[in-house]
């Protein structure tokens, strides 16, 4: 298969490119970026000085586009639904992983992204490239907007909950942490050395937009509507997030069987492993693997799951491969492990 | 005056020395410790190369009692609350930074940190030394408890709203960040830099000691019973940490009212600040301040607090100083800007 | 081919282990420890939470090694050696990765590791197990003494030289920067977070072990004895090394010879990457690859060779699947892509 | 004494208006930046939160001049020689930290700075900032240039030889490493997190312009024309720099003859301190100190030293101050311990 990826020098696009350019069902890779059209990708990727391959316009995708056979679109939010319009004119697997087409509802897209939606009509062609939890809606549409690496994390943290019915509708508390990689490459004041060594701060708290990604998926998934207070902070480190999450109010569960619902929610799911102490980044750091810790304490009753995902896999670039690889029909695994 | 310093080559004792060092009211300086008595101070403060002090003998202490007009007991908890007895027999200012003292009730300390309390009769001779909260009790007491890091944070936090009475009897989430330097010093596998370097872990989940400190003292003050649900994590840097507390089901706060409740509960408190925007560790490493963020998310109704400290300062070593200057009437940030 | 792994739970064991566990030609891994026998490997390999293999206790080795088809020892030194005799008299390969068997003198090995060489006679049974120089000598030699992390670095980037002949008799001035993980994995005042965070320090100034072994090997090669200045230090992260090397007193070269003398040395050899900029260590992180950067200073005519390796690979646990790979006829990047 | 500080938002800026802010001789202090004119010092300064002064435009600087008694240039290069003309015509003390007055030869900064000097005529009235070293000129100066941070640490290591006419006419070795707040503050993809952790870098081969800095001060101090050959490298931390220099052909110098030499030549010096292995940049983070060590190998004879500062402070900052106190005949320290 001839793979297309747009957008390939940034964070996400080149974790991407390294996994295409390895995984055994792609033969051919091209590569797509406006700023850095003409360069070669041993140039943006430090760990790999020798693979010598020219990036090429994106203003030029149009003329390849008949070679094809599958599209991930790595680009910014914004720019991502300006390229899709054409892309769906096609006979083409497109696998986007902005935030773009990731919310059934434009009115929400617009209201946490601060701009207009231009692709509307398209919103209902994307399935949530989740496979944990989405599975046969992938596996029928080509069209998949993969999750945001904070929606990632949380969704699998609470979907065995939200399947059994038993969360209730009091607000969710998610406290979660993540390295500087899901900010961006861009050099700014905020991702500079300086400002990180050794330090730490919550944002964008009331605002991020993983926010409605999260509650809208989670009532998809309960059945109910559900809201989410989400505060990320930013760890002084690469890659790699945990979210915490806080329950008010749930049933007390008799002994093993909080881990039971966990562990038969996800038997037969091979990146989601239950842990028996709080996950570590480093456990997850360059894998696919999502690791969940599930606790009900037993003096205030309050119901709390960790997980934790290398954002720049199981978060976003390994997730679009598994995406491929579940629509296609190929190991879910392959050229994940 | 002459200070003496019990256990003076932990993180908090050097720090302690440090401050002591050159505080303008310490005109002597004595340090004492069992493990490294007979080394030079110098030999473990990296960064003051050439202070050549010798550490006495922690057991020769009796003798030279004496000639100390205050004594700072920097020792790990179980061993504080055996010299604090002989302490007691002399008239001297005893400012313990263990966590023996902190707590009223013996029972509770004794389930939290597993281990019978050998001094009960001494508990109520110590009052809690967090000035800001406790100013009256920490004046005219002759035996003061600083409180620990992560409850420091959190109490100051928590206290304006406590003092208003709006604080309600839901489980209170406290979701909290700190550095290695608040682990001991000694190397273990978890304090190696190959552990902690690009990392972040959850810990002491549901059993971390500070739980009842925070529970107690927040009951002081709110004139109430409160739970607490407190979960700690280990960032990859040395000091600092910041606890990000969530609260169900308060009332609505009028635009500015919130912040006007903090701003005017702190007015005259040197070390407390409120910040328009999420603290970062940056902003107080270093110091012995406190910062405070408060906000109330108006979709959801959750109220949330932030607050950064020096986990070594304001959480431990500052805090002991700020103690000594409040008990004896210097101003209270001498020796501390 | 079933592989026996003795000191699987140190930072070149563990990583050894993870190499083996997935190579090609390896059907079977057993796995053997003195400290850490009963335990599962899991447990020390923090980013492979779900390899469940119990690891052998080395005392029971002879019980089990008939079944061995090539053996790696990656003990410490000292111990390499009382373990080696045992299994020379088996018709078995034997890979080592300590210092006991890297130098042909037992005098040098005395003097510079303070200790008795208890297995001299066994000293001329290895060769040296850097395959870019000493290719033929590992192909028919059943014992490999794997080379130290800077020794292989060190002579990539001075092999060229010496085998043109252009490298006089002044002492050679290697300054040397390495990561953590060269230091071995216990728990020490060295290695903690606290020390090393945001610090450097120069160490084993004209004492370190590695100095003998690249000066007698850097002699082989070049047929005449020289003299090594070699100074490392210690960099705040875990992983990675480079030397930089000064030489006084070489011949100019011509505009591009010094370059072509490098390129056509190394022309065929899949892991060695001439660069035209410095190598940074990020490039040769994770893999087998050592890069090299040689200069000559128009205005000073000094030489200068900077090279960089990842230390757990090229420098141990990669350079012997690699001399595995030589000596049993495989492709010698089997495994190490 | 009311104090200007040109350029108080770059990373030695801020450190100086630091120092400034709380030296006790210094009762007024105006900031000035054309970039950041109007904001407030608090919004660059992460850890003064509270300190709220606004910085003037730098083109209203002669408006404002007649009230200053000294001022500090903390400009890029380039941009200070267009600003010390007009200062020079005022009666006023100047201390620049720029690269622009280091050198008397216009020649030499024209060939290694790539740029033509505007202000020739004013390079002999500089003298050469570096107290320990140049003292009797500083003091009867209206004009100082402070040393670059590499200068600085090289000749303090250096000068004891240079004095004692020990020197020899080969090529100088200096390997020198340092955190990333010698390279600017403006963020760019090389001071980015992502590039900057866990990694190391060598940078400017031959061509740093730090080279002839110090090749004519320490012919200077050596009455004897010097080469050095120079290379840095970028250490993953803020600040601290250290500097290996080895010395071929030296004398053997007799049992403790070497310590001595240095000891005497620094003994009525406050900020040099002779170590007795090699110094950690923990050691002198966050001092105005300057720690050396120095051995010669018994074996191969060379001759190296070791020196280590804070880059930011004994490297630009710091002795800007000292500079400042050397003038007006104040306590060297003072304002610096």
């Amino acid at each position: 298969m001839h793979a297309f990826l747009l957008g390939a020098t940034g964070n996400a696009g080149l974790e991407l490119a390294t996994l295409l350019h390895k995984h055994p069902k792609i033969n051919k890779l091209s590569l797509f970026s406006v700023s850095h059209s003409g360069t070669c990708i041993s140039d943006h990727l430090q760990t790999s000085p020798q693979w010598y391959q020219t990036i090429l316009n994106l203003e030029d995708l149009m003329d390849h586009i008949q070679q094809a056979d599958l599209v991930f679109t790595a680009l910014p939010h914004g720019i991502s639904m300006e390229w899709i319009p054409q892309l769906h004119a096609q006979d083409v697997l497109v696998i986007d992983l902005s935030g773009d087409f990731r919310m059934q509802s434009s009115s929400t897209y617009e209201q946490w992204y601060g701009q207009t939606h231009t692709a509307v009509d398209l919103l209902d062609q994307f399935s949530y490239g989740l496979p944990e939890l989405f599975l046969d809606d992938i596996q029928r549409s080509k069209h998949i907007a993969c999750p945001g690496c904070y929606p990632t994390a949380s969704l699998l943290a609470l979907a065995p909950l939200a399947h059994a019915g038993v969360l209730n509708d009091e607000t969710i508390i998610i406290d979660a942490k993540s390295g500087i990689s899901g900010g961006g490459k861009k050099p700014t004041p905020t991702n500079t050395y300086q400002n990180i060594y050794e330090n730490f701060q919550s944002y964008g708290i009331g605002s991020h937009r993983h926010t409605p990604e999260i509650e809208e998926k989670l009532s998809d998934l309960g059945k109910q509507a559900f809201k989410v207070q989400f505060t990320p902070g930013l760890l002084p480190i690469y890659r790699g997030l945990q979210v915490t999450i806080y329950l008010h109010g749930l049933p007390r569960f008799e002994k093993g069987s909080l881990q039971s619902l966990y562990t038969d929610f996800y038997q037969s799911k091979p990146f989601v492993q239950m842990m028996d102490k709080p996950p570590s980044l480093r456990q997850v750091q360059g894998s696919n693997e999502c690791h969940i810790f599930v606790y009900q304490d037993q003096r205030t009753g309050l119901l709390m799951v960790i997980s934790a995902i290398d954002n720049l896999l199981k978060g976003a670039a390994g997730q679009a491969v598994q995406n491929m690889n579940v629509y296609f029909g190929f190991k879910e695994t392959c050229g994940l492990t």
